[in-house]
């Protein structure tokens, strides 16, 4: 007899152990993530993890009025391709960028970002690998991993599911927003490319496809690449080329407003900066979807109205720009190594 | 045949829809609580639901070092007892209060909350009764319901199941925190009572209980109450009596710290406001457990170690405080209707 199957535990009652929640697992990943997590920090972080609260100092003194803007979300059911990809390192970075880009479009750089894991069964390398996606993407935004939290939930998710939410605080000074006032008939449109899907339609898209190409297949479209690298592909942050406009270009005058495109798509978010008397006009064949999509489509005879408000379809991010500054906004983009698109204007309904 | 059975949709191909997300449903969702959530709304909301983030006013100019304090947690699986007893408007209640207790401990008060909702298949009105319970929890405690996300993930969770996060930012001044640094030996322990099992060990207590005491079952020791109704038991916000001490005594000095006692139980949580040196000394016997307790260690055989590991065991937050202080604090506590108990004393090792 092993030693594991005597489970001396349960012919005593029953323990915490026996009842599917393993404490020592929870301490083993606490105790792995902890010099990652740590390496997140700023001097601005007036804490350590494992405390019951995460500590941020708070004091702006080169803002005149300092906005706190924050957003949680989830990965949806991208998290589906990680698990069953087994491979757990992207997700947390999809998520990170996801609410960088959130706030961004706001106008606010991140501060600190918090996340909660939860799993049927705590695999503590599944932890491991999910936490230090949530660590790299903050290292790369400039943003502290101030908290997070670990549960383990038999029952609610199957052994090998997990799922993840994160939410993040920003700081932008009031005059330097974004905001949908500003936005007028005749504002260009400018996209910046996304790096696939993104974080959005994955139940389509795994509806779609997965019948037809299994995660590990290599349709010829995505020139030699597999179906689960091309879904898996990291949400951007746009954080950096954004930041870099705006050391030249001033929100609200020069650049109207960004838009995030998520679930509803190009339409659906950009809409949300667009008072009532205003639309968009799209030119949706201004640029080239990535084949992901045409595949998608394809493969589940998807109605092209379906394709435009659940995709992105290849636009990441939208800027709002007033046609006098367009031209030097595109510049200035293409400077910095990005290939922005003109897809459209805002009119007058 | 039903309308319901003709689907064109998917003679026609595969819609956002038929791949098991309803966008109706969630902007069905999203106009009947925004009603709701606006009523916890301040005048520091600088933003309205719908846009990318959430907006708060970031002047502190009554502190002199503000220091925004954050966490993020579930309700683990008491989120299952909730589902299967079809009482949805407690759970929301639960993860907030759950949250002002774990800033409050470090002596914040709450600024504002976001959720996040995830479920396999988005019934409009399970979801309207968890965020009502979201916006009761976070009127009650002066918190703006600012942000949250639903999310539809059919495969990931059952049809009826869903789970939730949340995270919430408080701000305290730096100079009224509480700190381990402060607590030295012959402090007192003084528990303020649980309402039950608040947020924790409900893997342990379902497993222990249902097969004897389905939820609907009333055992002679819960005086006509349901095991449903004692599981459910709201997990309590201990913000006003702490924050009416705080009008008096002075944190760091009158009051040493703070516990708040979620998983890991009484010594759990208290010995991460201890240094190395210091340890406690608890008696046991000094408060009678609430029956839910000794129902789930009578049914499960459960070991009394792991049920002080594992549960609060009906003590819901302790106070370290000096000796020379304990008295008036129990006073004043007894004073605004609360039953402060004396459970031990910080010793040395």
């Amino acid at each position: 007899m092993k030693v594991e199957e005597v489970r001396p535990q349960e012919a005593y009652g029953l323990t915490y152990e026996a009842a599917g929640v393993s404490i020592d697992a929870g301490e083993e990943l606490v105790r792995r993530i902890k010099p990652l997590v740590r390496k997140t920090f700023s001097e601005r972080v007036l804490t350590d993890i494992g405390g019951f609260g995460g500590l941020f100092d708070a004091r702006f003194p080169d803002m005149k009025f300092p906005v706190l803007v924050s957003s949680t979300d989830g990965v949806g059911t991208k998290i589906k391709v990680a698990i069953e990809a087994n491979k757990h390192d992207t997700v947390g970075q999809d998520l990170v960028n996801h609410c960088v880009n959130d706030i961004l479009v706001c106008g606010a750089r991140p501060l600190f970002f918090l996340d909660y894991f939860a799993c049927g069964k705590l695999h503590v390398e599944v932890g491991e690998s999910v936490i230090s996606g949530f660590v790299k993407a903050s290292q790369e935004n400039g943003c502290a991993l101030i908290g997070g939290e670990t549960a383990e939930m038999p029952g609610m998710y199957a052994e090998d599911d997990y799922d993840l939410a994160g939410t993040i605080v920003g700081v932008v000074d009031r005059d330097r927003m974004f905001r949908r006032e500003n936005v007028v008939a005749g504002d260009v449109l400018i996209g910046l490319p996304s790096t696939g899907l993104h974080t959005n339609g994955y139940s389509l898209a795994r509806r779609a496809l997965l019948e037809r190409y299994p995660l590990d297949s290599k349709p010829a479209v995505l020139n030699g690449g597999t179906v689960a690298d091309a879904l898996l592909k990291v949400h951007r942050s746009y954080l950096d080329p954004i930041s870099k406009l705006l050391e030249r270009f001033e929100p609200g005058k020069d650049i109207h407003a960004l838009s995030h495109i998520t679930g509803g798509g190009i339409v659906g978010n950009t809409s949300r900066v667009l008072s009532d008397e205003l639309e968009l006009d799209i030119n949706w064949n201004a640029w080239k979807r990535p084949a992901i999509f045409s595949l998608i489509q394809e493969a589940g005879m998807v109605p092209e109205e379906d394709m435009r408000r659940t995709f992105n379809l290849g636009i990441g991010l939208i800027l709002l720009v007033p046609s006098s500054t367009s031209e030097a906004v595109e510049d200035a983009l293409k400077n910095i190594g990005e290939k922005p698109v003109r897809i459209g204007h805002v009119v007058r309904k």
